[in-house]
């Protein structure tokens, strides 16, 4: 376990950094576009200005709701063994998602992602065992009109049963979601006792306003007692000041505002200090994801969280390289172990390239693998006194050999990770096993798990059912990697 | 900056492992190979069995020396603006060190390294802003006999006046290089003065051995006193237990008497807590150097030193793989980050591939961009009340953008790290460049920097007196990238 997280901030800058944040929040305030929003701040003790839709919040007002905040939060499956709850199930791992593009796996070249993209990256998921929750990687290009989110949840519910985190443009696709949720589990109170799937908005857009739509679909979620959480994404230089620390105290603004309205609705709704941050690449106003200032802005922000009492981490490690290159592997692996070195309890972290814009299966299959090192870190040194080994020490002796030691036969398999991808032969044995590169290890990988046939975790009477409700949902069918894809016309059939 | 570094232990447990190795010193021993540490030893009220040749350590004693140790240590550099103190200076990035083989950067196939390559290593470590410490990253293949750590300094301290660590096999061959350093230093006063050469031995074998050689140099060396450290390399499952608080105790100890016999020898004598471990990959035995179970025992070790007030670090991040694929990447990433947040001084970690076995330009090149990133990460937040930016942020409003605001322009090239390697471009800027892989962009930096011309920082003058006192010396020319390279009947004569 990790004794003490690392920290950028001593405990007065901590605070500091509160203050701040409370100072901006009662002196400059937020552009709140969303009505109900603004009402529901002003009935709370906030000063609404209703022409310029400023909304300016008393640091007590703040303090009050904050302090609601309840300090964990659950990730519920749709099968409860993968139920995780953060901080004590940390680090939590989470696909990255809403890729339009995926590259695809068999030409290698990169194009818009569809459904039956997404019932192969849920089969995927769902087997990969350092990954804890699916975040629907990719949108779905194939989507019928009207069914943009549909097209996206349908075919995740029939390949994943660990917890699923998604988000729907609107208040619409929401609804339609949630009597897709409450078929598949068998009516709303079975759902409502156990919902697997956590929405996920960013109400907050970057600097200091709320929109109208995502915060619409938070308060609605809230009062239901949904889960749902927010992330705040400030770019420091175009959305943010260029300061880490500006960045970090506005970032803490915005956050604060969205658990505020939340606790307001739903005193004691589950929420996650939920963040994206980064530093624009000033030579060209490049989306910098995958720099590591996003990995040290995250430590700031675990620090915000932990004063607050409540779990957190967010986006990080999200590479701006285009293939499984070097830059893919320092930049998810580097940013990801600041974050959880600096107490970021969940990592959006997994499977996509080129700044959120593609999804990769060979990246999501190199991520598992940096995911479970990661897990190991939250392991460390297992410190016990049996152990600490003393006799094993003082029976091999100086100058002894520990390979034939009961005690290392009894380890073997589970001291260090052993992991699959990375390869530990010497040049040669790697150049006599064809000298493959990590990328192409990766894809054997995928291809060894995506070759099995997955059943629907759906079953045909419901499916009828949902074909009935839904008219032209998208076939969302798992199709493993060799055989024959389905006939072109079928999913055009589907379309119209 | 780091307010507090991350903590796999509590202060108890560390307690705990220091009193474990105390035990471990005490009861089992060290199996001690040079006669004249055995001597110091007895000498300084430790228990020598001059049968078996162990040494056991009262408690008293360890304890009595090891407060000895002063709490830094300076690198020195030729030219004194290069010099680095740790832990004032931290992170000091380092060269991985003495591999065999090099990947020629012209045909991309391995080969055995000689003198001209270690040149033009030199020149690049020298010119790479991220390196602090060149130690001498291969051996020399044409070394005429006898001039085996000749053929490495030589041209190392032509091309290089950052601070220069090494090793030497033997007696002999220190003494060879100390003559060689006075000269180039303008005398052994001189040399003393401003010894810019810091010896590194491992004179502790796991499990619990101390060798002839690398003992005899280390206490002649700090005899002198002149700069000189050791490392600990405990590979658990074969030379340590396989067990990562076993690991740490039993490395911990070997660390101790190391540390002990320095400061018997030369009471406050600075050293580094330097440390390899890892833990062996047991399906094969493999030497599992990038494992990221390095990473998490760095931390421990770091945890140890800071309890003993003595700078740290150490081989870390030195992958596996054997080119420059995402495992280079995210190996060498993510345990040089752990390593920083858990306090490591020290990085012995770039230019290596397959477990310290081959030298690679590019992966120097990649890995300075990686100890930028470190660098980066040490910054932290750069918190002052002034990098707040309240008043920017209330200047520029909800809603508003920051790009043009004074502030931004003042910062945009000092926030965030500005990389030369890793590609931010979306997808089809990228691939309208060229789709360069991180090798290839960083192989096109090499090639850059060398080449250029580069003088060597040792006269004529000086090289004659050399050439003269050294017969057969090796030409250790730097040839720039693209230039011819010197007919191979030059270098044949100056072998024999």
């Amino acid at each position: 376990m990790i004794n003490h997280f690392a920290e950028l901030l001593s405990p007065d800058q901590v605070n500091r950094v509160h203050e701040a944040s409370l100072h901006i929040l009662e002196q400059v305030g937020l552009l709140v576009r969303n009505e109900k929003a603004r009402d529901t701040f002003a009935q709370h003790g906030c000063n609404v200005d209703s022409e310029n839709l400023i909304v300016k919040f008393p640091h007590q007002v703040v303090e009050e709701y904050r302090k609601l905040m309840p300090p964990a939060f659950t990730f519920k499956g749709r099968d409860p063994k993968y139920d995780r709850t953060i901080p004590d199930q940390s680090p939590v791992i989470v696909t990255g998602s809403s890729a339009p593009n995926i590259v695809d796996p068999d030409t290698g070249q990169e194009r818009r992602a569809e459904s039956g993209d997404i019932a192969r990256i849920a089969a995927l998921i769902n087997a990969l065992p350092g990954h804890d929750v699916f975040s629907i990687s990719t949108l779905a290009e194939d989507a019928p009109e009207g069914q943009f989110s549909l097209s996206r949840f349908y075919p995740t519910l029939k390949y994943c049963q660990k917890p699923i985190r998604g988000n729907t443009p609107n208040f619409d696709d929401l609804q339609q979601i949630l009597k897709l949720l409450e078929m598949v589990a068998g009516g709303k109170e079975a759902y409502r006792e156990h919902p697997f799937v956590t929405h996920h908005y960013c109400p907050v857009v970057s600097p200091l306003t709320m929109d109208l739509d995502s915060t619409e679909q938070t308060m609605y979620l809230a009062r239901e007692g949904l889960p749902v959480y927010g992330s705040i994404v400030p770019n420091a230089g175009l959305t943010a000041p260029l300061s880490m620390s500006g960045a970090l105290a506005q970032g803490n603004a915005e956050f604060l505002v969205l658990a505020v309205l939340i606790q307001m609705i739903h005193p004691g709704a589950e929420l996650i200090y939920a963040t994206l941050p980064t530093v624009a690449d000033m030579r060209s106003g490049a989306y910098a994801s995958g720099a590591i200032e996003t990995g040290i802005l995250h430590i700031g922000h675990a620090q915000m969280a932990r004063f607050y009492n409540v779990p957190c981490g967010g986006y990080v490690g999200l590479t701006n390289a285009k293939i499984n290159d070097a830059q893919s592997g320092y930049e998810t692996g580097m940013s990801t172990v600041a974050a959880v070195l600096g107490g970021a309890d969940m990592l959006n972290m997994t499977g996509l390239m080129d700044g959120l814009m593609s999804f990769d299966y060979a990246k999501a299959a190199i991520d598992d693998e940096i995911a479970l090192m990661l897990k190991q870190i939250k392991r460390g040194l297992e410190f016990s006194e049996e152990n600490l080994t003393l006799d094993v020490i003082a029976a091999t002796g100086p100058g002894g050999m520990f390979l034939d030691n009961p005690h290392t036969f009894k380890y073997m398999k589970t001291t260090g990770l052993l992991p699959v991808i990375s390869d530990r032969a010497p040049r040669r044995g790697w150049s006599d096993k064809g000298a493959l590169d990590s990328n192409a290890r990766a894809i054997n990988r995928v291809k060894t798990i995506l070759s099995k046939d997955y059943p629907s975790f759906i079953s045909q009477d419901l499916d009828a059912q949902l074909r009935a409700a839904f008219p032209n949902l998208v076939q969302g069918e798992f199709v493993p990697f060799g055989a024959p894809q389905p006939a072109v016309g079928m999913a055009a059939v589907s379309r119209n």
